[in-house]
């Protein structure tokens, strides 16, 4: 390959540069916003709770009628006069100020004795305690969880302003691939599956994924593809990136728009090309399954998360290498292994095209591009394929 | 509270035995199949590459005929006769059975200059080197994840057979209860927001959630409603728990079916109670959002994922806390924190109608029932809240 490598971190660079969060914001109901992220704070424009409620079972009274109860000097109060039979979370009534709890009360038919005293307050969540008229509940970037949806209806809240899913165009290029299961496979064909996988994970990874059919090895419908996928927030073409004569696409991003990455020190996924249209980021990524699950890990899911405000750090455990594993010096290298116990074993596999290596491996390790390889019981950090 | 309290590890036991993993399965398109769990060992009918595929760009040449070649020792190929021209990915053709780098060949005219010698089988991905017919491919109980469906997609797989998503019917019950948004609230009320939150984490789980209406405080009702969910896999009513007089929830469980845990120790969530109607689990989780949402995590949580065949660890992180949390001695207590840097720091607050600070919260700290609190330094593992 004549261009020189970019290192993975000014990949990283490059598209940090080409992908910021995106700004554009939309409402969207409540019940169907979790996992979205909000665009602007929300200022509470309720009380909650907007009565004084009970927070324990008991009787509603005036704390000046318990004055100095005790079990040895109860005081005694009329049923429904000046004591109230109340339950969690319903209203005391006006005039009343605190619960005494069952514990402390003995009930001789229409009167009750209470043997500890209450203070004003006491066993009552009064007005506005869990949020007040103006408060800011929740703010801008933060993720929704069942939680937070539960307390924005409990506020009477039925829609929320959100950011908008980044939207993904997906091209899977190459004469050799079938559309999935469409006929039986010839000698040299494959079926389409780098697409569908890509596909899968832009969803997960919190964008909306549009996948393309099949364009084959022809610049001119590369093109084509290309120009109907540019209202996406990002294109990712997958196929076509390395140096053989049928490799088009990044020759079409160059000719389209700027070529700013040609190949990456990272094994696999060495072919991986970035670009950009207009002011749209293309990731051209290797048609060779591992290389192609390489670089969306390392390149693709840090950028659809940042686009879409989603926190980029993929969930890992720590655990001990159980065997060395080699990598190749100058490049970032991304190894498979299966989590057996705190232990990660590696799994020895020769090249990107084993996809299977992928389905048994639990997660991967990565290995900087200063060092030859890990040792056996290096401490490790397994990032989890999702 | 009359009834002995359980502890966790007695309510946990219960639940263990009430919901094991649920042996229905369902046959499902492989595009649709992302995070469900595989009900049986898939084994492939099909080789992958299923011809010989050349893993580099270069020439398909015969070994044979580069013996001895060296950049000193060139042997010289017919471009087209026994040197041809191969993309990565492509078919190696009959006959040939090595595939030499662009980078070891120079081409002059129709002549391809060889510089290294290359054995049988170099830079080929032979017929099944990735997967071979009569392989298992993924084993029962595996949750697909893309790649997953990537490899089955290229085997030409279309649909998989799975476990059935548990079925979750969620009654929430109460008569200051209204459905939510319906009308403007008259003092006393609250709209229901408990099982909107149950809902959305019984999926976010893995299951299937089938939220009923709101049922007012009338055993007859609650009954019906019973009767009516029993269709699902486990039951989860909201509200009702305690001990008042219009606490029915436990009441009716016990009469159509048996009461095994009524009440445990753990702040909040001490009204929580289970019990089974004919093989089916019943959780009555308190209708304060808080003990809702605790029990709704410690308890039905990992219930759920067994039934579901997933994982039941909660994603934590560990981290130093900030400040003292006290904890009720002989209750495991859940204290909600925020992460800031890698310090958890306690959100005080005094109830468990607060549903603000699990809005506020990042996750939460497990405090075990033996402690009187957790000490300021104390190396904690925070469950992250989904």
């Amino acid at each position: 390959m004549s261009q020189r490598l970019s290192s993975i971190t000014e990949a990283l660079q490059a598209l940090a540069a080409l992908c910021p969060p995106l700004q554009r914001i939309e409402s969207i109901p409540l019940v169907d916003s979790q996992g979205r992220v909000l665009s602007s704070d929300i200022t509470s424009q309720a009380n909650l709770p907007d009565f004084n409620r009970a927070a324990m079972d008991g009787y509603a009274v005036r704390s000046w009628d318990t004055r100095g109860a005790s079990p040895q000097a109860p005081v005694y109060l009329d049923l429904g006069e000046n004591a109230l039979t109340i339950m969690t979370g319903l209203e005391v009534p006006e005039g009343f100020d605190a619960v005494v709890i069952l514990e402390d009360t003995v009930v001789r038919g229409r009167e009750v004795e209470v043997t500890a005293e209450v203070y004003k307050g006491r066993n009552v969540s009064s007005v506005g305690e869990d949020v007040k008229v103006g408060d800011v509940i929740l703010k801008e970037g933060h993720r929704l969880r069942p939680p937070d949806i539960a307390l924005l209806a409990a506020l009477g809240i039925k829609d929320v302003q959100v950011y908008v899913k980044p939207k993904v165009a997906i091209i899977p290029t190459g004469g050799e691939l079938v559309p999935r299961w469409s006929r039986p496979l010839k000698p040299g064909e494959v079926y389409e599956t780098n697409g569908l996988m890509t596909k899968l994970y832009v969803r997960i990874w919190g964008c909306e994924p549009r996948l393309l059919g099949v364009v084959p090895d022809d610049p001119d419908k590369i093109v084509k593809a290309i120009k109907s996928s540019l209202d996406a927030d990002m294109v990712i073409i997958i196929g076509g990136t390395s140096i053989g004569e049928k490799d088009y696409a990044p020759r079409v991003v160059g000719s389209m728009g700027m070529l700013l990455i040609h190949g990456i020190r990272m094994a696999p996924g060495k072919p991986t090309t970035l670009g950009s249209i207009g002011d749209k980021p293309v990731i051209c990524l290797p048609g060779y399954p591992v290389a192609a699950f390489t670089a969306l890990y390392l390149l693709a899911r840090p950028s659809l998360k940042r686009m879409a405000h989603l926190p980029e750090a993929i969930p890992s455990v720590r655990a001990k290498l159980a065997r060395k594993v080699p990598s190749r010096p100058g490049y970032v290298s991304f190894s498979r292994v299966v989590l057996v116990r705190d232990e990660a074993v590696p799994i020895m596999t020769s090249g990107s095209g084993i996809l299977s290596s992928v389905a048994r491996a639990d997660g991967f390790v990565i290995i900087p591009e200063g060092l030859e390889g890990l040792e056996p019981g290096a401490i490790v950090d397994v990032m989890m394929i999702e």
